[in-house]
C-alpha cells in the first residue's frame, strides 16, 4: 500500500484576499477544510478547538460538560422525513452525543426574512418541539432577528447546545487505535437523496425519507453497557467518506473499509445512478461511526441493533497504521481505491 | 397617577397565519414580544425562557451555569467604534454578564453569502479574535455554512455563550423590588447613532463612535462588593425605553425615571434632532441598567465610575409600585409621562 501515499493531497493553498467565498466553503469537502485551517483555526484556535471533534468538552465549576453549534440552511425547507426544525433540534442533539454528551438544553435563534408567511415560522416552530421533546431537551434561551426582503432566503435557525458528560473515556478523533473496529449506524445516503429529489422535483417508485432523528439513545447504551468508545462521529454534510476522512488525517491513521460491507438501501442506490451521486458522500442526518475495539464489536452491534434509529448497524472496516490519513475502500470486485473529500460541493444547503 | 394605567396597551393581538414576517418582528419592540408572547414561548416555554432574561441559567451537574445565544445580522458590517465581529463577541459577553455570569466560552457560527470577498470575512474574524482576547472568553466550537448569492447578506453570525454564576444572588427582573433604585452605566444612544450616520453617509462634526463593549468587568466588581443586584439588563435593540418596559412588564412593576437624569452626550442629542429620533429607544451595545437597593446606589456608582465603560453611571430614577408594568417619565418641564415600546422599528438591522 505504500504508492498510495504518493496521492495525499497537497498541504492546501493559504486562502487568498482576492478570493471570494463559494458555496463549496460550506460543502463540508476540501474547501470548507481550506477556510477553518487556514482562516478559523488560527485566528481561535486553543486546544478544544484544534480537537476537530463535533462539540468542545469543557470543565466548568467541577462540571464536565459539551458544547456545540450549528446553523441551518437547508433548503426546501420541508423535505420527506423531516424539516428544517427537525434538523435544527436533531442535528445539535447529535453532535452532543458524539461528544458522548447526553444533551439537555439548546438555544434557539432564528435569521427571518422579511415577508415570510407567519404560517411557515408557525410549523417550523411546532416541529422544534416536538422534535425537542422527543430527544428530551429543552429550549432554554433564544433571539429572533429579521433582515430585509432579499436578504435572506425565508428562515435560517441556529441551535447551540449543552449536554453533560457521565463518563470517563476520551471520545476523540485523537482516541483512535490502530486496531479499532469501525461501526456505522445504518443505511447512509437516505437525508442527501430526500432533499435531492424534493429540490428537482422528482418522484420515485417509493418515497425516500431523510434519516433525520435523534442519536443520543444508541449511544448511551453503548456508554451504560461498558463499550470501550474512542470516538463517535455523525455523518452529515459530506457524507460517510468526508467523516471518515476527517478522522483519518486528525488521527494520523488509514481507515480501511470494505464496499460490500456499507448499508446503501437499493431505491438509494437507484436514485444515484440516475442523478450521478456518490452515496458515500451524501450527507444524514441520523447515522454514526463508532470506533471501538474489536473486543467490543459484537456486543456493540447487538447494542445497537436494539434501537429503531440504529437497526441497521454494521461494521464496515478496521483501522490501520499505513498509509497515515488516507481512507481506502476495497470495492466489491476487490480492487482498493482512496476517498478523497469532494474539492466542490456534491449538493449546497443540504443542512 | 391611577389614571396612567388607563393607558395600558391591550393584551396583543394573536398572531395570524396570513400574516407574513415584518423587519419589526425583530426590532426589539412590541412585534418582537408579541411574536415571543404567541408563538415562541408557548411552544417552547419552561421555566427558564419565562423568565424573559437575557440569558438561561442552568444547574448542571452541581455547576450553576448561564447559556444565551444571539445572531449579528448589522448593516453595515463596520462602523464607527465596531464591526459586526465586535458586537458578536461583546453582545454574548454582554448577555452573559447579565445574568451576572462570568463569561467563559463562546460558540461562533458563520452564514456567508457566496461572493462575499475573502477579505471582509479575514478582517470580521480578526476583529472577533480580538475582542474575545479582550472579553477574556475562548472560542471552542463552530460551524459555517454558505448560501446561495441573493440570498443572504454577506455575512451572518451567531455566537452562544457559556458562563459561570459563582454568587448567591437571584438576577432576574422577577427579583426587583419596590424602591430599587435604576442605576445606568453611562450616556445612551451612541450605537444606534454610529450605524445610522454610517448607513445614511451623514457625517458630524466629531465621529459618534459606537460604545460597543465588554461588561462583565464592572458588574464582576459590583457582585464582589457585595452590592445586592436585583436586576441587570443591557440595552441593546429598543434601547433604554425598551429595556425598562420590559422588566416593568415582567416584575409586574413601575420604573418611574427622570429625563434629566439619562446621560446623552451633546452631540447624540443633535445627531437625534436632525434625524427624527428619540434618544431613550436608540440600541446601545455597552450600556446596562442595574437595579439595587438605595443602600447600595453610592457605592454601586462609585464601583461603575472606576472602569472606563461605566464611568458616565448614575442614579436615572426608581422602582415603584403603581401602576404596575409601566414606564414613567419625569420630563425636564416636570410633567410626566408613559414610554411605550415602539411598535415598530426605529432602525432596523442595528446589531
Amino acid at each position: 500500500m505504500a504508492d498510495l501515499k504518493d496521492f495525499r493531497l497537497e498541504c492546501p493553498l493559504p486562502l487568498n484576499d482576492n478570493e471570494r467565498v463559494q458555496l463549496a466553503h460550506g460543502g463540508g469537502g476540501r474547501r470548507m477544510h481550506e477556510l477553518l485551517e487556514n482562516l478559523l483555526l488560527p485566528s481561535f484556535g486553543n486546544d478544544m478547538l484544534l480537537e476537530r471533534h463535533d462539540g468542545a468538552t469543557l470543565n466548568i465549576a467541577g462540571a464536565k460538560l459539551a458544547f456545540t453549534t450549528d446553523s441551518y440552511v437547508v433548503r426546501p425547507l420541508f423535505f420527506p422525513g423531516g424539516d428544517i426544525g427537525t434538523l435544527a433540534i436533531n442535528g445539535t442533539v447529535n453532535d452532543l452525543a458524539m461528544c458522548g454528551a447526553r444533551p439537555l438544553y439548546l438555544s434557539s435563534a432564528f435569521i427571518l426574512e422579511e415577508g415570510m408567511p407567519m404560517e411557515t415560522l408557525r410549523r417550523v416552530v411546532e416541529s422544534m418541539r416536538v422534535s425537542a421533546r422527543a430527544a428530551k431537551v429543552q429550549l432554554v434561551t433564544g433571539d429572533t432577528k429579521v433582515v430585509d426582503k432579499g436578504k435572506g432566503d425565508e428562515i435560517f435557525i441556529n441551535t447551540a447546545g449543552i449536554g453533560v458528560v457521565a463518563h470517563g473515556l476520551t471520545i476523540s478523533p485523537r482516541s483512535v487505535r490502530s486496531g479499532d473496529a469501525i461501526l456505522l449506524s445504518g443505511d447512509v445516503g437516505r437525508h442527501g437523496i430526500a432533499i435531492m429529489a424534493t429540490r428537482e422535483g422528482l418522484s420515485f417508485e417509493s418515497a425516500i425519507e431523510s434519516d433525520c432523528a435523534p442519536l443520543w439513545e444508541p449511544v448511551a447504551a453503548l456508554l451504560a453497557a461498558g463499550v470501550e468508545i474512542h470516538c463517535l462521529r455523525d455523518l452529515t454534510r459530506g457524507g460517510l467518506s468526508s467523516g471518515l476522512i476527517e478522522i483519518a488525517e486528525t488521527a494520523g491513521l488509514r481507515m480501511a473499509i470494505e464496499e460490500s460491507l456499507v448499508p446503501v438501501r437499493e431505491e438509494v442506490m437507484g436514485a444515484c445512478e440516475i442523478l450521478g451521486l456518490e452515496p458515500l458522500y451524501l450527507a444524514n442526518e441520523g447515522r454514526f461511526l463508532a470506533f471501538v475495539p474489536q473486543r467490543d464489536v459484537e456486543r456493540g452491534l447487538e447494542i445497537l441493533r436494539r434501537f429503531d434509529v440504529s437497526r441497521g448497524a454494521a461494521c464496515i472496516g478496521e483501522v490501520r497504521v499505513h498509509p497515515a490519513g488516507l481512507v481506502t475502500m476495497k470495492s466489491r470486485l476487490g480492487t482498493e481505491r482512496i476517498l478523497d473529500m469532494l474539492s466542490g460541493e456534491q449538493l449546497p444547503r443540504i443542512c
